[in-house]
């Protein structure tokens, strides 16, 4: 035991090109370089507590403490790449570093059988992660034709692994609404109308508003917003005074301060024939239903849509709270990223690997 | 039909009281004043729409549209009042105002002959509320011994009830710890005992840390703030420079924005002979344990544990996905709430109504 000797550089440890065989070609560790075996910082730290190598800094031997604190100092992510590191080996995954931290074989795969399948972001819970980043992650991804996994680290150690896919919700089409201009009154949080054959109507055809009593149709903002366009509502306040659609964006504007956002995306579903509804009760912008149909009450809704602008950032126990709200509703939980004119659905989904 | 005829006033209806024993004794609607019957607008509204009265104002008959539309005017609070009540009423609940919006008589009874319930206090989903006002409802309903219920309304006009409670987590009592004085390296994002000894009487003992591999236990910020300040360790650098007590909370600070709120409620848990230990996985601060058995493999986080400073205003979709959340994973959801040296526990419950 202890015979292989590797040498710690400043983000690595080389080790002498004769253990090519034993480490490298039967164990995959590491990268073949000039000078003989490439270890990151979390091969050498893994196989050094394994007692399968030491690791020597100039002269001085290092135990796992000196190395472990040298290795901390060198690169300020080293423990939550340590950490996530030991758990694939020890669950018997092959791990490579990659342009995006790891990139992990599928069970039972390995370098040079296999392609790797999963290319892993790894992140602190406390780093506040901007969305355009995860973007990224997902183009690079797709590029290289693998899955992108983000591995969290939490506080004490434990690690929850998303995967990140961009979300393709259908094509958009031209829908024609009736031009009906039915008379509606805003009451300052929703609108009603009162006319309940119109109601009816809305209600069953396109499932927009919901009913106060049995007459009379309530609708939120948004379709308010989308209705008054489209021509088949006019909108007038209490005191019958006329509200114009650009009146109307500025008012709800000034009620719900992310009415903007929700509104972009509320348009962009409803043209896609999706059917948005308030998601309110599970904590996002919208539930979305694929195929709605009035008559069948098993109608589920698949999607909980939360628009944010691309300059948002979340905090990651956000992840948290909506993927396992989403699991425990069965639905898929996607970000609406809204950038100038376009929309990129980002699912993201908790995933055991 | 149509032979009760109620006149409007600014914030209420007033019936005849040839009707007392119809209105007012039988079902339960409005309040006996010198003038006859008082109704509310909500109750008035649903009596309207019931086809029970005509309203007229001064001498002008109102129809629902027109009473609707002045009501909203003169409260604006009116709709979701009325929302609220109409659901209330048409699921065969009596309810009466009170000094929180409305109390609600239990199935079965009625005003003379059961006490009420329930105090309802009623939200639009947009209210944006801040935790005073919460506590203060909690507090005016334990006097009159009642149970409080928020009842928020969505957007779509959807009513989600949530009870209230200040909850009792164990007395505090002086817990010994062995000032074990134990080496301990602060890694930047989490802190490392290396002594496996001490390392499982921690982790065994007290479920302090967890394990990074086998032998070593890392500790997260607030655990290494608590162990510090009971000289269970004694902290340094990855360099080896030493690391005060009261160096390390300016620097948990610096690393986490939240920590010092964090830290009260762990300390004032662990006080309590609780276990408390990350919730990053439920998007709370904390899980706790009421009682911790290592032993027992079943053991179960009875709470999801979340500090808020008092001046905290919630967002009501808080509720939605923390109240969600905690009922999918079987655990109460508790705010802790920190104002100045006390901190109150306050328990969202959502319920069936």
């Amino acid at each position: 035991m202890h015979e292989i000797q590797g040498q710690l550089k400043t983000e690595s440890v080389i080790l002498p090109s004769d253990f090519i065989e034993e480490i490298h070609n039967q164990s995959f560790y590491g990268r073949i370089v000039k000078q003989g075996i490439k270890l990151t910082l979390s091969e050498a730290a893994y196989l050094l507590h394994k007692q399968k190598i030491e690791i020597v800094s100039g002269t001085k031997k290092l135990d796992f403490v000196d190395f472990f604190k040298l290795a901390s100092s060198n690169d300020k992510n080293f423990e939550v790449k340590y950490i996530v590191y030991e758990d694939l080996r020890e669950r018997g995954y092959y791990v490579q570093p990659s342009v995006m931290d790891f990139r992990v074989y599928p069970r039972g795969g390995h370098p040079g059988k296999t392609p790797s399948k999963y290319l892993l972001h790894i992140l602190s819970e406390r780093k506040i992660t901007p969305v355009h980043e995860l973007i990224e992650c997902v183009e690079t991804a797709n590029n290289l034709k693998k899955r992108v996994v983000l591995a969290i680290v939490d506080e004490e150690g434990d690690i929850t692994f998303y995967e990140l896919k961009k979300s393709v919700l259908g094509e958009v089409t031209t829908t024609g609404l009736p031009q009906l201009e039915e008379e509606a009154t805003f009451l300052g949080d929703r609108t009603i109308i009162w006319n309940s054959k119109t109601s009816s109507q809305l209600h069953q055809q396109g499932f927009y508003g919901k009913f106060l009593d049995k007459t009379h149709l309530q609708l939120s903002l948004v379709e308010t917003a989308y209705l008054l366009k489209e021509h088949v509502i006019r909108l007038q306040h209490a005191n019958n005074e006329p509200i114009t659609h650009s009146e109307f964006i500025t008012l709800a504007g000034t009620i719900e301060p992310d009415f903007q956002l929700k509104y972009r995306t509320y348009e962009d579903l409803r043209q896609r024939n999706l059917v948005p509804k308030t998601g309110f009760k599970f904590g996002a912008h919208f539930r979305v239903y694929v195929k709605y149909n009035r008559e069948d009450k098993t109608t589920h809704a698949e999607y909980l849509v939360h628009s944010i602008p691309s300059s948002h950032q979340f905090s990651l126990s956000d992840f948290s709270r909506a993927s396992r709200l989403a699991h425990s509703v069965r639905k898929h939980i996607i970000y609406a990223v809204i950038s100038g004119d376009s929309i990129t659905y980002l699912e993201i989904m908790r995933i055991k690997l």
